[in-house]
Order: C-alpha cells, then sequence, then structure tokens
C-alpha cells in the first residue's frame, strides 16, 4: 500500500506540475468535480496551461458522459489537492519511485483477464503491460478507459490525439506492471494500427488547418468572399470525428419515434420519392471568430478566425416531407418538440454524434429544413456528410448533422455532450467553477454577424490611393435578413454604408428572400477615402439585420467560457503609406 | 409684386432666424425636398434647433403625404438658401414691410371663394381674415392645409398643436389682408370650436406626459416593474391622433382583399363566431429610451424614458381565424404578402392611423396575432383601442393598430405614413439631407432590449448596506425568449448574472413558452456587494435572447435620426454614502 500511495503521490505531483495549478487548469479540473463531463480536453488544456506560448487549438471534441462515481472522487482528490496541497508537489516528487526496469512477461490471454474493476485494468502499450486500475478514476476521459482494458492502447490513443504527448507516457510507464510475451506482441503488431482517420479524404491545400484529427479548417480570409457561393473544396469543415467510409448503395436513413414505427428510406428513396429542393444557405459554426476572444482570455476550443462561414448550395428532400411520409401528424405535434439527428460518425466507443432542432423549424414549411445529397449541384463531397446530411438553414453549423444515420421524433432534446454540454452561451462572469450547462439553451439560430475580409488586419494603404476598398460578409440566424452594414474608417466615429449583395458581382442579383427565410449571406463592399492626416485607419464593420439586431461593440463583454458566438464589431487597423514625394 | 417678394423675404428670414440655420432644420427642411414627407414637425423642430434648451417632446405625428411639387419648390428655395442666403437673413430683416393694421373687412360669403391655388387661399383666424396662397408651397405639413382653405384655421390647429406657438402667429400676420365682417365672426363663434381630443379619456395623474394631444405618456420607470402584468391604467400610451369615440353597438370591422369579397363583422360575431384566445404580450414603442439618443444627438420625436413598453394580459379573437373565415387560402397565399391594419383614428384630412404584417405573422398559427377586445381581464380601455385593437406579439407597437376599422390583405405594404416613412432605422451616418426611407425595412420584429428601473440614475446606496440590488425588465422582439441578463455595478468590468421571472413574486412561475413564441417580458433582480473603496457606482444591464442576440454597448453606433430602436446597454450612476462612523 506504501507503493500505492507513492504513485498516486508521483501521479499527483505530476499533474500539479504540469498544471502549475493554474486556475485554468483548475476549473477544467472542476469540470470532472461536476460529475457530467469528464472530458479529455482537461488533460490538454492542463499542459496548454503549463506552455508559455499560446495553447493550439484544441484538437478533439470527444462525447464522454461518465458519471461514474470513481471519475468524481479521482476529480474531488485532484480539486482538494489543488486548494490545500500546493505547496507538497515538490516534495512528493522526491520521494517518486523510479519504475524498476526488471517487470515480468504476460500473455495476452492473461493480460484480457483484467477488463474491470474488479479484477484489475490492464492494458498494454508497444510491448508493455499496465495495470492502470487505479488511474481509471482520474482519467480526464472518464471511464471510457475501461473500453481499452485487457487489450492495446493504441488505437484508442489514434483516435484522440491528446494522448500523443510525453507527459502522457510518462503517467502510463508508472503503472507497468509487465512485458507482453514476444509471441503475443508480434500477433499485436501483425494486425496494423489503424488510424480511424486514414481514410479521411483529400483536402484542397489552402485550408488553414486548426486541427488534422478530426479535421477542421477554414479558407483564408481574403480568398472568403471572392464567391458568392463558396466552392465545396473551400467550404470551411468542422469535423468531430473520423469521416465515415459510407457505401451509398447500402446506405440507410432511419426515421424513428413516430407512431408507425421507424421508417428507413435508402439514398434512392430520399431522391425519388420526395421532391428535390435546392436553397442558397450560410453555416456558420458557433466558434467562428472564436480567435479574438481568445485575446480577450483563453477559451477552449479550436481557434478559428473569421471564416468559419460559408455559402453553398444545398439539394435533397425536406425534411417536413419525410416527417410527414413517416406518420409526422397533428397527434404527434401534442408531445413532440425536437427532432434529433444522429450521424454515422463515431467514436472509439461507437457514440455517434448528434444534435437536436426544435420541432418547428422542422415541420415548417418556411423552415426549409433539408436532407441535402447535394452541395453546389454535385454530389455532397465527404467532408460535408456523404452521402446525407441535414441542412438547417439559420442555425449554427453543429444542428446541420452530417454522415446522416438516424433521425427520432422524441419529447426531448438530444442527450449528445454537443446538445447538452457543448455550444451554449454564458456570462462573461461564468467559468468552469460556475458554469451549469443547464442553464443556457443550445445555440439554435445564431446572431447577426458580419466581418472584414478586406483590406486583412496589418495591410498597408497607399495614401495616393486616396481611397479604400473595404469588403467583406454579413449573415443573421434564423431566416432574419441582413438590411445594413455600416463601415467606418475611424474606430467608430463616423459611419459609411456599404452596399450589399446577394450573388457574385456582375450577375443578376436574386430578389429578396421571403420574410424569415433569408438564409444566405450578403456579401458587401464600400469604398471610403482615406481621412487627411491619418496614419493608421481602424476600420470596423457592423451589420443589422430586419429585426433590428445589432452587433456589440466589443468582444470581452461578450467572452464566455466556451468562445462561442463571437460577433463583435470586427475590427482591422492598416497603415497608410504616405507618398514619398507628398506635398 | 415688390411688396410679394418683400413678404416673401420677411417669411424667409423668418424662417432662417428661428432655425438659425442649424443642421437639425436644414435636413428638416430636406424632408420636404424629399417631396413624400411634408411633416409639421420640421417647424416645431426648426424652433427647438432655435432653442437654448433642449427640444420638448414633439406633441404630434401628422400624416402628410404631400406629393405637390408646389410643396417641393417651396423646400429647394429654402434648402437652396440655407446653403446660399445665410447672410442676407438679417439684411431682409431690415426690410421687412409691417402688416398695416389698417384692412377692409371681408364676408365669410367673399372669404369662401378663395379655396383654391386659383382663386387665392384666404383663411380666418380669430377675426382676421388672411390670405395664405403663397405660403401653401411652403406649408411644413404640405398642402393639407388647403383644406382649411375659405373657413377658419381654429379647428386645424386644435387638432395640430404644433401651431400653438408665436412665430405660427407672427408668420401668419404676415398674410392679413382684412378683417372679418362682425356678423359672421359672431356666427363662427357660436359655433362651438370643437377640440378633437376633447373627448379623450381620463388618464391616471401618475403617468409622465410626453404630449397631450394626441396623448402619449409613460409610467414612472421606478413603478414600472411593481407589476408583471401592468395595471392597464399604468401602461404606456402612445396615440398618433385623438381618440375615437367607438359605439360598440354599431362598430363594424371590415375585412377586405380577399376573393369572396369583403366580410363585416360585429364586435358581437367578433366575440361569438371565434373562439377566445389570451395571450400575454409585451408592447414597446419603437422610440422606448429615445431620451438617450437625444443625449448623443437630438432626434425627431417623443423624448420617451425607459418606460415606453409595458406587458398585458390581451384576449380576443385570432387574426389568422378571421381571415380563413374571410376566405385566407392558398390560392391567397400566391400572391398575399402583408396584412394591412386601418385606424379608427383620423385625421382632420380624414386619413387614418393605419399599417401592415407580413402575412405570414398574420396566418401562422404560431404568430397569435389577436383582435383584442379584452386588456387584463377587462373591456380594452378607450386609449388603447376600444373596442378592437390588433395585437401583434413580438412586434413593434406602431404596428398593434388601435380602434381597428379596416383589416385588408394585400400584395403591399401599407402606404400610410407611419409604414413608409416612419418607424424605419438608419446608420448613424444617416441625416435627413441623405435618408432614403425606401431603403430600410419597417420595423417589424424588435430587437433585444433590457433596462433598470431600480436604483434610478443619481440615487444614493448606503455603504453600510454592503449590497445593492439592481431590478429591471428585459424583452426580445420576434417571440425570443430572455434566456439571461447580465449586470455591472463597475461600469461593465464584471458581470453578475440575474434572476429572472416570469410572474409577480411568490407567484408560481409560468412554464417557458414555446420556442419562437415568448411574447412576455421578464422580470429580473440581483443582489450585488458594493466594491470597496467605490465612490459611484456605474451600473449597467445587457439582456441575450435565446438567438444569442445581445445589446450593443453604446448609444452613439445606433443612433438613427428618428431616434428608434434605441437599445444599447442602460446606465445608471449612483452615489456611495459612506457611513459616518467609518473606520
Amino acid at each position: 500500500m506504501i507503493r500505492f500511495f507513492k504513485r498516486s503521490n508521483l501521479k499527483e505531483s505530476k499533474y500539479n506540475e504540469q498544471t502549475k495549478l493554474t486556475a485554468e487548469a483548475t476549473v477544467l479540473l472542476r469540470l470532472v468535480v461536476d460529475g457530467d463531463k469528464g472530458d479529455s480536453h482537461s488533460l490538454k488544456h492542463q499542459c496548454n496551461a503549463a506552455s508559455p506560448t499560446l495553447p493550439q487549438p484544441d484538437s478533439i471534441w470527444p462525447s464522454q458522459h461518465s458519471k461514474e462515481s470513481g471519475c468524481t472522487n479521482w476529480a474531488v482528490l485532484v480539486y482538494g489537492l489543488h486548494k490545500h496541497k500546493a505547496e507538497q508537489a515538490d516534495a512528493n516528487r522526491l520521494e517518486a519511485i523510479e519504475p524498476t526496469s526488471s517487470h515480468p512477461i504476460f500473455s495476452q490471454e492473461e493480460v484480457t483477464k483484467h477488463r474491470s474493476l474488479e479484477d484489475g485494468v490492464w492494458v498494454t502499450y508497444k510491448g508493455g503491460v499496465y495495470d492502470i486500475t487505479e488511474f481509471v478514476a482520474m482519467h480526464p476521459g472518464g471511464n471510457k478507459i475501461l473500453l481499452a482494458a485487457g487489450g492495446p492502447l493504441e488505437p484508442f490513443w489514434a483516435l484522440y490525439a491528446v494522448h500523443n504527448q510525453e507527459h502522457v507516457l510518462e503517467i502510463l510507464s508508472e503503472y507497468k506492471v509487465g512485458e507482453l510475451s514476444a509471441e503475443d506482441l508480434k500477433k499485436q503488431q501483425d494486425v496494423k494500427s489503424s488510424d480511424p482517420y486514414s481514410s479521411d479524404p483529400e483536402r484542397h491545400p489552402v485550408l488553414r488547418i486548426n486541427s488534422l484529427k478530426p479535421f477542421n479548417a477554414e479558407p483564408p480570409a481574403e480568398i472568403l468572399t471572392d464567391n458568392y457561393i463558396t466552392p465545396s473544396a473551400l467550404f470551411f469543415k468542422r469535423n468531430h470525428l473520423p469521416v465515415p467510409q459510407v457505401d451509398p448503395a447500402s446506405y440507410r436513413l432511419s426515421v424513428e419515434g413516430l407512431p408507425g414505427g421507424a421508417m428507413t428510406l435508402s439514398l434512392e428513396d430520399l431522391k425519388t420519392k420526395f421532391p428535390k429542393h435546392t436553397i442558397t444557405a450560410t453555416l456558420q459554426c458557433a466558434g467562428n471568430r472564436r480567435a479574438e476572444m481568445n485575446k480577450v482570455k483563453l477559451v477552449k476550443g479550436l481557434n478559428w478566425g473569421i471564416a468559419a462561414i460559408s455559402n453553398a448550395s444545398w439539394s435533397g428532400a425536406k425534411l417536413r416531407d419525410v416527417l410527414l411520409a413517416a406518420g409526422y401528424g397533428p397527434d404527434v405535434a401534442k408531445w413532440a418538440h425536437h427532432v434529433q439527428f444522429e450521424g454515422l460518425d463515431k467514436d472509439v466507443t461507437g457514440t455517434t454524434y448528434g444534435s437536436s432542432i426544435p420541432i418547428n423549424k422542422a415541420v415548417s414549411e418556411e423552415g426549409d429544413v433539408l436532407l441535402a445529397y447535394e452541395m453546389n449541384g454535385e454530389t455532397l463531397p465527404a467532408d460535408h456528410g456523404f452521402p446525407v446530411r441535414v441542412v438547417v438553414p439559420g442555425t449554427v453549423g453543429a444542428r446541420n448533422v452530417k454522415w446522416l444515420g438516424k433521425i427520432v421524433v422524441s419529447a426531448e432534446e438530444s442527450n449528445s455532450h454537443w446538445q447538452q454540454n457543448d455550444y451554449k452561451g454564458f456570462s462573461p462572469g461564468t467559468d468552469w467553477d460556475t458554469v451549469d450547462f443547464k442553464s443556457a439553451p443550445a445555440v439554435q439560430e445564431l446572431p447577426i454577424q458580419s466581418a472584414i475580409t478586406a483590406p486583412a488586419d496589418g495591410a498597408m494603404v497607399d495614401r495616393s490611393e486616396e481611397e479604400v476598398t473595404v469588403q467583406g460578409y454579413a449573415w443573421s440566424g434564423g431566416g432574419r435578413e441582413v438590411v445594413r452594414v455600416d463601415v467606418s474608417v475611424d474606430g467608430g466615429k463616423t459611419w459609411q454604408v456599404a452596399q450589399l449583395r446577394t450573388s457574385d458581382k456582375g450577375q443578376v442579383y436574386e430578389p429578396s428572400p421571403p420574410p424569415g427565410r433569408a438564409w444566405a449571406w450578403k456579401l458587401w463592399e464600400v469604398t471610403v477615402p482615406i481621412p487627411p492626416g491619418a496614419k493608421e485607419l481602424e476600420i470596423i464593420c457592423k451589420a443589422v439585420d430586419n429585426s433590428y439586431n445589432v452587433q456589440p461593440d466589443t468582444v470581452a463583454p461578450i467572452w464566455n467560457l466556451r468562445g462561442v458566438l463571437s460577433n463583435a464589431w470586427h475590427r482591422v487597423t492598416v497603415k497608410v503609406r504616405e507618398d514619398e514625394d507628398e506635398e
């Protein structure tokens, strides 16, 4: 038992050292205390918190719902340690026992016997055998770790790249109890370690990658508004998990929760049994412009710039038509409040990506929710949900489930991590110690948004040009049409109204959409005189929608711990280069 | 002709003197240049602009659609004068001819012969006879002045209180051509000069009056949130015209524009032929909190405080049901885009108050638009539209037409002044020189709003209390539910989340409304420690709705020339009184 405590101490000391007990670490540990968010981000963030540089974007978004008391115990322990034992960390480290290098040899059969807390939890990693029973309750990712019990860690770590860090190996090494027999190790190696991301599609090299596995990337802002319809290859990508390989011939969509029982549709059914509708809709990630929030105070999430938003033409069946065909009617309307979506993309535990939308949005004639099988007139690309995705126009990207496998009509919202414990907004005063995810609604419609795509921040303009042309995009959620964009080149003292367009330059503008169905962005442009004497221009844009919602002036008052809903005025600063022969 | 020019010069000089050719006056004059907005406000504002004090609230909102070229000519003239003749004003005044005091006597019969520009336009006022032919084109209220031709001005000026100013009499005096015969004057006086506002109802004395005729008043902010349901007597009043006297027995509502021809409904029909629905809905004037915009730069409109918003329970027939009964159906849906409303309140020309809403809002099951005949469980009060008003929940007050006389299903918006040339938002850079009312949509849904009702601005809090309790209201348009109110007592550096309630204290809270149907405000309260050392607290509130729309930080960037949509963070400053025996 002494060894046990020393090991524990070592573990604690490592955690404390890595976190340096920063506030960020504390609140992330607290995540686990709350009991509903065991999250392997925690570990990553602890690392980041210890780093002298800005954190790299989080690379994964696992779904974890560990509610086991073991997890909570660990968290309470660590959380308590943070409060009371900071000073002991260094002392404890001195007491740490180096792992012995002489370990017994175990067969795979022996390892496989240890698959539970009762029998012990053993795993293998590169030929080593580890008894991680004590660590299960401490695993930042919750008891999902038990899925690896009795076998190799490699396929799990391949899915969750957060483990590919030196300190994770250091922690693991503390639990080594033996070596796998050479024979069994060879067998393991013969089974090619599969990278679940290995079948992800090729991507356009111009994309700016925020995370490779899962793939998250945005186009460079300077080309974002070159096209009114974003080419699919440049459309921002936001995957939560590996891209699933779906065979269109055997693909089946299941529609459940309705009185007649489940309805199953093939891709062909979807294409032939329902009218095909095409809408132009802008999708935006809840985290678009998160980088600006990170400048106020670090948040948790991918460090998106201003281009986690794109506009496409989508074609498919109306969800409304499918639900009606599946038995939706007035009787169902009495109890049904939500339509849940499940993707075919899944994590190592088999948990699929999921979300839900309010039933009214789903069944309204004006809701325009599509089960889309085409994007920009072509087959839906793999990164965008082949063969079928939901397009919920006016609604945050996260509800536009890709690789759609199941639709469930329900009285309840989706209970997925992304619906319940993510993609919600909080007060700037709310931190990971105080956050109650139940207190805020899941983001559905997004607020008014706009950003400047040209000139770029830090660019030069020549005084001799006399004018500067400012360009960008503007969009609002809920089908609210952007009616005006104001642009200032003097930091907000004076404002010019930009020209809006709803097509590529030179093309005939589309007529205004019906009220409440303005799903697509507007591009805008205005040419403004360079103010005399200005050495630098602070250029700002702000948009107004037809409910006269406006963007807030500054970022700090809308800062939130998840860094979502970042829609303050967008600002870029450009320098004015004076002419050499200036009078 | 010399006299003509001298008179004209005098007139111009007076206008110029009164306006001091301020920018405000110029842009108001420009109203008339635009040709579709001859508006007697202009005159009022010219006065205000010359005043060293803040302007009094505008007292009327006439409907004027003069498109006569004469009107434009005058405006062009004056507008040109502003630009080129400022210096001539004093010189011209010196040349002015004082009106002679010896005038011929005219009979009423003679006066009555002058009722057109061709025959001359004569009017009488308190026994004087005036030839105002030349003034018609200069009348800020447009050619509506012709309606008074050949008769007394008194009943018209009684309607438009803007005329009750000394300088208006001075202008009139320049056009005096004679005296009315004593006999005819006596006849006139025998006809009691009728004040169209004389039958307006009694009002609660606590109301703070912004304009008496028409009546516009708000409750004191400090009592506004004492009740979740605002008592009808305290509910803010916003009349555009005199309150019409409607006999409920002979009242008829006409529903027009549908294939079956007009349908006429009595009050009894409305009550018995359609199901009665009750909704709780907050109404807000587009000009609520205009006073804060006036502090940035003067705007045109009543100087509302923060209480041009109230919450009531409304009962009546659903507009949807009435439209369906009148013949609305899929065929109509193909061409109908708007539902127009006409009030029974009318100006001296017979023009009724009017507005329209999008057809989808009117016919949607979730739109909850009522033809209300009860308010807070009692017969609709006269000031709120007896016997029937429209309640368009989630939509600006101006569309909630009172004393409803006519409903018209149409492909077009209402062409009323209030729909076309008022109640629209513009960029802060847009002034009366540059405004194009066609460029902005009519306000329908209002943006997210909140304000602090306690403590009052300038109040004292005692340091010994240690805490300060902040209270207020929050509401958003379009049925978007308020999900959070943040309060700061340190000028926005830190924020606390307030508690929201949807009923009076101690009562059972109503359950959350269905998505998109949150029509009623939320009251909120939070108790915050008084920061140590603070001598003064800048208290701020800001609200968030379930589309995560937020209020802008400051007023100036949302300033607009009509002073509508004033929804920046609300701020009050209170002083901290230190204890005398403080350590």
